[in-house]
């Protein structure tokens, strides 16, 4: 029983074998699948010409997903960790809607309930651990967490004041900036330049002061990618291979690639 | 009395004590708790079900932020200088309007005028003096500040023109465009890529015209960014660690990598 | 036979004789000219005055254009390989609809697929080959691919998830957000920064949400512009030039500021 | 009076004189005072209260730089070039339109002619010739100049083509994409990521299309802030201030600006 266990273990929380790495594939395309049928299901048009093969497909996954959380509990000796775990929830929100439905009955609130179960796409990220580049760009987005966080608590600061004297301006006027959380809103479309226009200054003044907001805006909008950028290109430089050869008379190093000669003896350099 | 001031003025106005760094939480906390009850006040739908609570919580905060600012006048020896200084501003209108309440009477008006509380969220502001990435970013902002300025200045200039051919353009069919002040408005909304769509040309030569901006802008909004990274850069690469080795007679660090003797003392540097 | 074959397979698929670069201006030309017909053909405004004058030269350019297509088969040796390749199925679509004309008498469907013809504007493409600064921006997207890829890929979730997200804060009372997918394009929208504004959220939680999405895909959006720039600086960097001293013996240079010897040829440097 | 000639040249087409200065500060001054005026004119609900005045203004305006531009020509051996160049015809646009006036009498059309005048405010540009900070952003956008091209020409391609795709899918029932050259200015917007909303897709296949074209637009959008940043990097890199210092005893350089001693030698090293 436990070789049982421990082979188990291997292929659902491992990916060296050649066993895990297929469950992990088979894993994803299911939760693809599933992704699709809760996309289906949430559009009122389209579900209507599917919903038996939609009802039936729904039931399959959630079983399979079943058994699958039910393995996962087994196989560990300590499950108490995987339960309450970021993935053990979301592997447990995926199957609990279609269970609750066999007992409640409301249609709108369990469609809702139902596209908790698209959350399990999170277990696709786990394929860039594959990817050498995913580390870069963690790495650079890591090292300047520091100041994008300083940046984005400046940014919130600025928005909370641009609202509140945007509120002042049109408030009087603008039914769109009606109080200040909805003003901060707007601010921050703004800010960002998404612009969505559902609110928009009318007045002159605010006008003025948005136009003033935007352009300012520039260079704060400049600095996560500064902050990015900076991080990236310190990563970027330090992969820029350079040459190991030392001189064998006079042992200095540091030679172009295409170097022949020593640059500082005029020693012939070996081949490597 | 002196001893008692000089203490007080230590705890207020500096963070270096222990009680001192006490005062600034407490301070931002009742801040920040102000602005969430300015907030509440300015959503007419919410404040009906809370107004006596927000009532109470707004004067016990008042008389709070009052005393504060008195204390704060008392301990300093000449505090003109902070009565008219930015703080010292914000710090008086975050408690006038309150008081300014018991007389008038205008709630609309009043309203408004209670929401410059919220300014005082500039405080919180102070908490980046902790943090060494602030300075950095600051330190890459300034040192780009001229840069931004004539690109700010470039950009006032292109936007004036911009919106004005578009008025001709577009103002004998197009509402949106009917003076050139809102025509730059326009321009300056496309220009930054907010797009609100309040105003968009209808014409097809104005949208060509617009069509132009946009991608011409391309190459415009590239600078700011350009400018913030390279400083950025400058900084980024410049903390870059290099040689570690120290010198065993003045104990100095930070040698180049060819140094032979101390750049401090003159003292050989010994081989790794 | 043969030589005439060889001589306008030279004229058509290359550009190295003097009749070859005629030959690539004067069917530029004719695609640019093509393209403002279909543009004038599908608006329905235009159309009605020009009518005539369309047709006549849409006939005459799809003459020309087939005569080509004709002779790029015969020239070639394998013509399977070009028939089937990107360039020759848009050779061939941008002459079929004309024929299909003939024959068919759909209008509203012949409109459509006669557009298909501008797809031929993908030849002017080919001449970026003369620009030396194509391959350099060519070359830092080649090797920022891989980092490009993981990005979107993640990018990809993320929208996915906080479409979702939002599916199930605004869809009991918003019509914009009736289906995930429908929700998942507002949140490709909001997070590019496009900003339609044709669907926006109406709970006061779903702006909250939304703003939140906005201000953290700051450092989401700062990131493929800091792979491009800090690939695209690796190339300039590359390129600056630097020491301008010649070997003495081999008459190469790029030589390094500290060299004393050749690195090709061990010859001495002189002293500038 | 060729003495007269001469110094009034200085004044007006020079800026080393002190007097030449005054002229300069004098007449954008004045531009910007016509500016203004001309933004009042255009806003029809302004202008009712101030007609009289602002009319008073626009004629003394008018007849100031008038003068200017008859000495400006009076001045020149060759007028000839001057009159045609760039800011000979701005300056004869800005004082046309107010003669013009008298004789004819289209309200609407003047009022769109009279904001020309506008078009002076190119003059205030040449201000930034005493700021050096412009001609490195300048210098660092025209070495980026090719590679900007050619990325504009590729956008104007895939812009192109984007287009027409969205055309042929969204043309039988959408009102916004009814031709070709309406669908390529959607297409702009939306790379663009302005995203007005004036136009936007409704169909299934067409939201989806878009959302293609938003996320790999990144992408594109990442390009051109790469170049510019790159260029910009490239000028700030070079401007690091290196050390001249050279060492009395070897004669070698490159010494860090806090050295005391020679790092090669350990010889002590002057101050200068």
């Amino acid at each position: 029983m436990k070789g049982v266990k421990k082979r188990l273990y291997e292929v659902i929380f491992e990916a060296d074998t050649k066993a895990g790495k297929w469950f992990d594939i088979i894993l994803i395309v299911l939760i693809l699948f599933s992704v699709i049928i809760v996309m289906i299901e949430s559009d009122s048009r389209v579900i209507q010409h599917f919903e038996k093969w939609v009802y039936l497909t729904e039931w399959i996954l959630t079983i399979l997903f079943t058994i699958e959380y039910l393995l996962r509990i087994w196989v560990l000796d300590k499950p108490r960790k995987y339960i309450f775990s970021f993935y053990g929830v979301i592997d447990l929100l995926a199957i609990l809607p279609s269970f609750i439905g066999l007992f409640l009955a409301g249609t709108q609130m369990l469609l809702v309930l139902r596209s908790l179960r698209l959350l399990r796409i999170f277990r696709v990220l786990k394929l860039t651990r594959y990817v050498k580049e995913a580390s870069i760009l963690w790495q650079a987005l890591a090292s300047g967490r520091n100041k994008i966080g300083v940046f984005l608590f400046t940014v919130l600061i600025l928005i909370t004041i641009l609202g509140t004297v945007m509120y002042m301006i049109e408030k009087p006027v603008n039914e769109g900036f009606r109080s200040i959380p909805e003003s901060i809103y707007w601010a921050v479309v703004t800010l960002t330049t998404v612009g969505y226009g559902d609110i928009a200054p009318i007045t002159t003044l605010g006008k003025f002061v948005a136009g003033v907001i935007m352009i300012t805006g520039y260079a704060i909008i400049a600095v996560p990618t500064g902050i990015v950028t900076s991080e990236l290109a310190k990563e970027v430089i330090k992969k820029i291979p350079t040459n190991t050869q030392v001189c064998s008379e006079c042992f200095k190093d540091n030679h172009d690639d295409d170097a022949l000669h020593c640059k500082y003896c005029g020693g012939k350099l070996k081949d490597e």
